[in-house]
């Protein structure tokens, strides 16, 4: 009859409450059982007004540095704006605090690059992590242990796309201007589990991909595109090649395959929203999710679990912040040779080279 | 820059640490963010030793009175062996605190309604629920309201089977003695399905049964088989076909299929661990969870969110505790029919008749 | 430079040239290279005229007896109305022929008897066959071949379902008045697969079978239903269960489930016309064959050519047409049972019993 | 009682009797009742002998010229080897026979064309066929079908793949000194596809492919390699992307996926040998074909009935024999573009350019 302690919780803000900030903070609220969310930062009236309602004993700032004083706070999860992550992460680094950034880190290399910085100056207790979140679905996991264990052989070839439904507002659009691109935005995540199945130290020695606007020709302002197709070839003689899309009529279609020389693995190969199959006048069919949230919910559910148990435990995050630059480099470098239409040749140890001199 | 208070949680125990009862505590510790778990009760000493390490900060006790008595105590979660759940239910229930009671409320009819009974002599706000963990799940929800949307006509004709993993232990023979026979045990949920998407009110005209022991000739002692065929007619010309089985090779297969007059709905027909395909010499294919709680996880979660927001909003539950007893009945009933090899036949209001003299 | 002697061909004929006389004459003249028809029977003028269009070279009898007697003729497909299966068939053999016959052979079981009784006469090389087309179908030939190979250990239960498309004409209506209903008519190619799967001599120790007019209550005045379930328990401790309808949205759904004490087949559980998946904005989908000649028309030349094959070479049939009496018998039971609401039992010698007084 | 004459029959030839071309050779005999083979021809003893046995009736000749001289030959199938494809085509051109020619007319392209100049001097009732037998897939047809009738709105992106299993016997290192490469030997269909469904006008702006060689690096003395992705961008703001493997562990994998703006349209998505699926301890799954005359024997049935039906009747093929040619430029396109790391530009007429200069 006797009773343990209850256990220690992790105060936890939460920056940003736009669509992915609302998802992060019920999430952490919802879901996470060892997290208490103490604070969150908005500079928007209305999500303030929505934070009231929704996330009752979180106080709520208008100001980020304010929020990083909050008295006791020990951990940030920043699912602002892109623009702003690398400095808000960077601030959020330097004040010691545990920190989980949405990815990208940056469109933009070099400021990507001073996160990563900044983190390698902190103690390996502080943890910091890129919320690429496919790295904590169950499937994706399932896949990384059969590689592991050699069930396929060496992994050769593998095809990973990044489908969303087609959006008829003209969100994706007005996305453009600021995401990076196609293959900045989207395929950042078929790029990153590219590096976990093939290892995170693979040379690219080429890259190269085209596009199409199908639907939507008013991305070309932005010189961005639809529907686009890149292949990186790597110096260990593997091949990763990327389809990505904001066209998809019924759903979200994330998908991976990865072929080894003994077997081939297929993540999400028929989606579906759930284990329902309708039969009637057409066919046998299943729903698909209307968009990555309904695909990927509870692997953010396991992210938010998985860090705030690394903070409070002081255990290893399942991947490092490293590769979120090299993820971003392949995807910039896909999104160069999509403007450009020209092919991009990089030497053994990373430089680039042109071809027509090799 | 304000905060509103913190939200108040639900004051819950947990009576019965065994393989359901951790499962249960765990999922309120850790996925039920509203519900703080502050007692529980176990009479096993090694089950105690588990929940000190596991539980911290909840207090253990050996005696169930003691554990009601618990200060502030709200709600009680019953996990306990089948043959005290309705003893247990009913002390609970009487003390004024929310109660969810594990399937069945007990192989006895008779007790089974002393339950009912003593629910019913309490205010509408205190909360009483058996758990049918399928009505929480996500692909079952969504079938329902396709049905409520008329979307495949009239439901006809339902086939719903609980299949389970073949466990070589022994386990289930020495269970037989005590869980009421495999209708009792396992059929109980596709029952409570047959009710849901048929109609609480349906009326059972005839139930027949037949079952062998195609692996496990030790459940003969109990009278119970590994393999079993139940069908319950319906007085509203409905048909429910019924299948379980302790012999699956390759795990646990729970399905049902809903046949309306303009369509129909499947649930689970393909049966799947998660999303990943594996391709190797031996084919394409997809694992399938080893047991009940890797196909009903999810479920149970949603459950013991869904309880907690009942008790704490005073919201109403989304099914009612009497079609626990009537669910229990139609087992039963299938259960004589295994065993005496007749089938049973009911009149229009519910009596039993014998059809040799109708 | 030198040529063998062209091969031989087999001269059949074709009685009854209605939906299924068509079918079977196109498939033995359009697929079967070493069959060479040279007459038909058909009664109806308009069948006769669709003949001479549609089959040239081939004499068109309007008396059967009169096509048994054309010259050279040495082997009869008879696939006429079925009141005059046996008779037409009993004929052909009788005269010598090789006969195949639609099944079933009749829809008495006396009647049916008296074919294989005449059968039984005659000596081996003069080929019989009742036309099970599933016994020729490729995925449950595989099934077959696993089973007997020992790769599901034991087959206990058996699923087995022929459900039609709903047809709104009114066809099955009409049609229910001769067919001896839906247990005799769909769900005697199941009882065929169980006596397959589980053995010919395998002994039925009850039938129970219930049903419902779910959506063609004009079925009833024919004693008939349009959904029914029946159960068929065997002395061998084995079990068969089998689902027939003709009220399916989608199309034709045909499909078999044998569970083995070491796994389990399942043939067709995922119906489709071909390996297109459509994708749109209702999710993910295949269509479905409109009727059993869409899902078995490979079957029924695989069985014109092996029909053909035995009746050239002198090679066995797959199987022996004494099963086909065994099948109606079990078939007969079920309707039975379907329509006095009860089980009957049988002996382990296949005496029928009254269970009160066992 | 009276009967037309018996049709006519199309006087056919074999030539070659390698693996495909006893391929032919059965389906020409065994399936395509309105076609007589009365000749074939191979330089090979065995393959003679393996004639006698098998095409009774069938003059061998070990001299193609001789064979071409048959009394009343009328139509000549082409499956020897593919070095001999074109001088056999154009003779038999030339001497006014029906010709169907196995893929590809010719590794070569100034050749292949030689066939095509051969067949343009011909008038339209002499039916000149190139062996794409994917085009007479039912699967494929239907979605051609659903394309046409604009069902999936504009297609836009195409991925196809020809997926080999591995044959560790070295067949395929032994092959490539001959196929012209991968992306000739096997994307050739997938290429073909995509100006199918795109349309034959369709013009290239760029090919790029990579390659490696996984698990048989003899190939690379050949300048091969055995798992190949290629990329080519139209003008017509379309992409088609292919994979080429010789390595699949489970068996034959070609399928194709067509995107379009309204929907999308999947071919074999899921391989499956038949309709049976497995479960046991590993848990379900489908077998698939081992090669691929598994996955298209139905398909060179029908390619060989509409070739003779085409040849008796003067109906039209369903595709002209040009796309042949155009499907092996782009297919040595990339080819080429494997072997050289560059991709390769082409401007609006089809000129190829140095994408530096643009």
């Amino acid at each position: 009859m006797t009773a343990t302690a209850p256990p220690r919780k992790l105060r936890i803000a939460i920056s940003g409450l736009g669509r992915m900030g609302k998802r992060h903070a019920l999430t952490y609220v919802g879901r996470a059982s060892r997290a208490d969310v103490v604070a969150a930062f908005t500079p928007e009236a209305s999500e303030a007004a929505w934070a009231s309602s929704n996330l009752p004993g979180v106080k709520i700032y208008s100001d980020y540095d304010a929020m990083l004083a909050h008295p006791g706070l020990e951990a940030v999860v920043i699912s602002t704006a892109t623009s702003v992550h690398a400095e808000q992460a960077i601030k959020s680094i330097n004040k010691g605090l545990h920190t989980m950034c949405e990815k990208p880190l940056s469109i933009h290399i070099d400021e990507a690059q001073k996160v990563v910085d900044a983190a390698a100056t902190r103690p390996k207790s502080q943890k910091i992590l890129c919320g690429f979140s496919r790295r904590f679905d169950a499937s994706y996991r399932d896949a990384a242990q059969r590689i592991d264990s050699g069930s396929i052989g060496r992994p050769s070839v593998f095809r990973s796309q990044t489908c969303d439904k087609l959006d008829p507002s003209g969100f994706f659009v007005a996305y453009a201007e600021f995401s990076g691109g196609i293959f900045v935005d989207c395929s950042i995540h078929d790029i990153d589990l590219a590096l976990w199945f093939f290892g995170p130290e693979s040379r690219v020695k080429s890259v190269s991909a085209v596009g199409v606007c199908a639907a939507q020709p008013a991305l070309r302002q932005h010189q961005d595109v639809d529907n686009a197709v890149g292949v990186v070839e790597f110096w260990e003689d593997r091949i990763a090649y990327f389809y990505a899309s904001r066209t998809m009529a019924a759903g979200q279609h994330d998908m991976s395959e990865i072929v080894g020389t003994e077997g081939k693995l297929i993540v999400n190969g028929n989606p579906q929203t759930n284990l329902l199959e309708i039969s009637d006048k057409t066919g046998y069919r299943r729903e698909v999710p209307p968009d990555y949230y309904g695909r990927f919910g509870e692997a953010f559910a396991t992210e938010a679990n998985e860090f705030t148990a690394a903070c409070l435990d002081d255990t290893p995050l399942p991947f490092k912040l490293t590769g979120a630059v090299r993820a971003l480099q392949i995807g910039a470098a896909l999104q160069e040779s999509l403007r450009s239409g020209k092919k991009i040749h990089f030497d053994e140890v990373g430089h680039r080279v042109e071809k027509a001199t090799l």
